[in-house]
């Protein structure tokens, strides 16, 4: 599956290495027009589901100062143990390096990491030489005299003045952002799983410690869920709250969301899951955190954390800037406590197209994405490339576009290979204009998923407001 | 009006200066609440835009590798002449101290600097200093072994080839992309003018070079244009053309599409002129220039750059790299043409901002954004704050967000302090529920930009698909 869509992405232009041209850097992709679409889809998702609950939305630069950091810990504490080999200057996680020497043990620091390694000789994965300089390496990208953002979180928390004024001094408030992160990864993975730049949306709440409260939990899908005790549960959220799994209502007002805009977007419900975090595996910031898992194949990989960042942010801002982070709640003074789902929008892209691809028996591609998030909504085609079929398909194509600009039109090759090629990137529907077309003013809609075929007045298809109504109602129509 | 929208913008969260409570730094900014809508409709608008013209879109890493930028010229070239005074240590660009010094030469190149700086006793502008370092500056910004992209252009033209393809190898093809570009600017100008890290929407339309032809040309209102031979003309771009000022059609068309873009988004025709640049003026990748200017106050200032940008970045990057840039066309081989229009999306909302501000009779601020970019399409309020008012509007309110997010819901203070925040923020409709509403289920919408009232059925408004439709078909019915 993941090969197929690493193929099929760069292929028909999801997403490829950037700079091939140049040889390829590893941990930068570029998404190709295909993927635009598909991202920009996802973030809007994104975007509306969290205004339903009043989310305001704010912009920050990716390049900030140092005090930012140097206040939030990411400069003393966001990095990496590495090591490098003197004789082949190879760098690795030291992670990689002690796994490949057999070595069990993980030191939380670097005294004890280079205590095991003056312990033990370690063999450099690649020439077999022995590994002596073990180091912290710091994951922030250093551009000039400022740092490239690890995390779009911290242009929220800097601002959280501001945002509490502009939300009229209220709690809960909402606040979210989009945009790219930097971390300057030893060993990216495949793909878009770790990248060197990456996008993110995320999304800070902030409480009065008292009351982590906020909207309400409903029933819905029963979700696997996998707490930092060992057990293992298949619960709805909202029971899982009610029997103490999750710790706190608004924790599992956040998962409870993150499951259903994922559903939503097309991760299926099944290849779903929620895990805790260890104690030891948590981020500095974070007193509890729950990761969205999304099956690729055989693996599960973080899509979305969710975690209790506490008052950690704004109690160090308040303590190294000019402002003070608190706030008056009643007789009370406050530092606000936040919640964060965080959304890795390049992971969600991999999970959501390899989740939704098959082969038919044909041996053809399909890529079953949901019509909320693929690039098309539909394709245009004449049946054959004749000047009159053309002329009315171009007709069509003009008198759609206003009402919905994501269309295609295409007339190359056969009708079949034109299926077939849309099938792949994700179109739900096929409007094709035959020689029926001309006498009665009718077009065959073939659906992706059925194959199946119905015909419609053309009228009736442009008639409406929004035309992909139109074609949802006939695809329910027996 | 410009100190105006300055005070409005960090009041109501338009923009501010970013990470102020670390003491500002300066050339940073960032979009609030009311912002970050009002960025998203304006870059929605350019997209759709040029969806029209069958554009596709591409989305590339901040992060460059030095080799795309030593084969684009900017390495060698991108750079500011600069002085700095050992005295007082601060960095001029060298422009500003020959100003300061009554010295009108314009240096071409460090050598000349250097003659110009021995041959006149240079005063730093600050502390009096004789200033004796000058040094040509790189605008780029260095991250670790990168670069930080000083435009989004580069990210298309090195993936050209795999743009060729998946536009079925024809010419034109228009290629759009969204983005962020930084350049560390040594005099970053107030606010949004001159950022060191921006937001560009940048379009590269590529050509076969014998025929630099693209849409059509039709008529649409007179704009001045001044070409670089002096003259001032009042014309339409159409007749521009055909005139010979504007010298390809492929460049027409992309004025024009650029005037009737600017002016949807809300730039004033009579606010608005195109400017072409002198020869010495160009940046070093461009043949011919042409700026859209936009009025603020009473200075001119570049919102857009449309650049003839010949074959110089794809033979440069066939150059220097793996792949090759020439494509067949018919029986020759060519190096495509590329015409580039290029958006500068903080300078167009400063401007759409300060052209759409004005003050009534009364003192209250207007900002007369359009629909389109418009933060807020309605805001619903109850009259009074009383139950049976404030439950009615709520689930007005309720009816209305699912077919259109951009609403926003209001009890606090009088109804005239209500209707003036939301004059204020560019809401062009308010609809009020009254007690007349509680007996025959009208409510009152009221016209920001006449102050009219007039009153609706709710049901005339929520049985709509998109209802700000039934808004402004009542705006003009008498």
């Amino acid at each position: 599956m993941y090969n197929d869509i690493i193929e099929l992405s760069k292929r028909r232009g999801f997403f490829w290495p950037s700079f091939s041209i140049y040889g390829g850097f590893s941990g930068f992709y570029d998404y190709g027009p295909l993927g635009v679409l598909l991202k920009e889809n996802i973030i809007k998702l994104w975007r509306e589901d969290y205004l339903e609950d009043g989310a305001i939305f704010i912009d920050t630069p990716n390049l900030t100062p140092e005090p930012v950091f140097k206040a939030s810990g990411h400069i003393d504490r966001f990095s990496d143990l590495a090591c490098e080999c003197d004789k082949c200057k190879t760098k690795f996680k030291l992670e990689t390096v002690l796994k490949y020497n057999g070595i069990n043990a993980v030191p939380k620091n670097l005294d004890e990491a280079n205590e095991i390694s003056s312990k033990n000789n370690l063999k450099c994965p690649v020439c077999g030489n022995i590994i002596k300089k073990v180091y912290d390496f710091n994951l922030m990208f250093r551009a000039n005299d400022m740092y490239l953002r690890p995390e779009t979180a911290q242009g929220i928390f800097v601002n959280f003045k501001l945002l509490y004024n502009y939300n009229k001094n209220r709690l809960p408030m909402i606040v979210g952002q989009a945009g790219k992160g930097f971390r300057n990864e030893i060993s990216p993975r495949q793909s878009l799983i770790r990248l060197k730049e990456f996008n993110q949306c995320e999304i800070e709440s902030f409480f009065d410690p008292d009351s982590l409260e906020f909207g309400e939990l409903y029933d819905y899908l029963p979700v696997k869920l996998l707490p930092n005790t060992g057990d293992v549960y298949k619960k709805t959220v909202k029971e899982a709250y009610e029997s103490g799994i999750i710790p706190n209502q608004a924790m599992a007002y956040f998962v409870l969301k993150t499951q259903r805009l994922l559903n939503k977007i097309g991760i299926k419900n099944e290849m779903l899951r929620f895990r805790q975090h260890m104690p030891d595996e948590r981020a500095h910031y974070a007193a509890d955190s729950w990761d969205a898992e999304a099956l690729i194949d055989d693996e599960w990989f973080e899509i979305v954390g969710i975690a209790n960042r506490t008052n950690f942010d704004l109690t160090n801002h308040g303590n190294n800037s000019s402002e003070s982070m608190t706030v008056k709640i009643g007789e009370k003074e406050v530092i606000p406590y936040v919640i964060e789902p965080s959304y890795g929008i390049d992971r969600i892209i991999l999970s959501v197209m390899s989740q939704s691809f098959y082969k038919r028996d044909n041996g053809y591609n399909v890529l079953a994405l949901n019509e909320y998030v693929a690039p098309f909504h539909m394709a245009v085609f004449p049946l054959l490339k004749k000047q009159k079929l053309q002329e009315k398909a171009k007709e069509l194509f003009s008198n759609l576009f206003p009402k919905d600009k994501y269309i295609i039109y295409d007339d190359v090759g056969s009708i079949g290979k034109r299926y077939a090629r849309q099938d792949e990137i994700g179109t739900p529907y096929c409007i094709t204009i035959d020689f029926q077309t001309l006498d009665d003013n009718t077009v065959t809609v073939r659906f992706r998923d059925s194959m199946q075929q119905k015909r419609i007045l053309i009228s009736d298809l442009v008639s409406q407001e929004n035309p992909l109504s139109a074609l949802n109602a006939l695809k329910i129509v027996q």
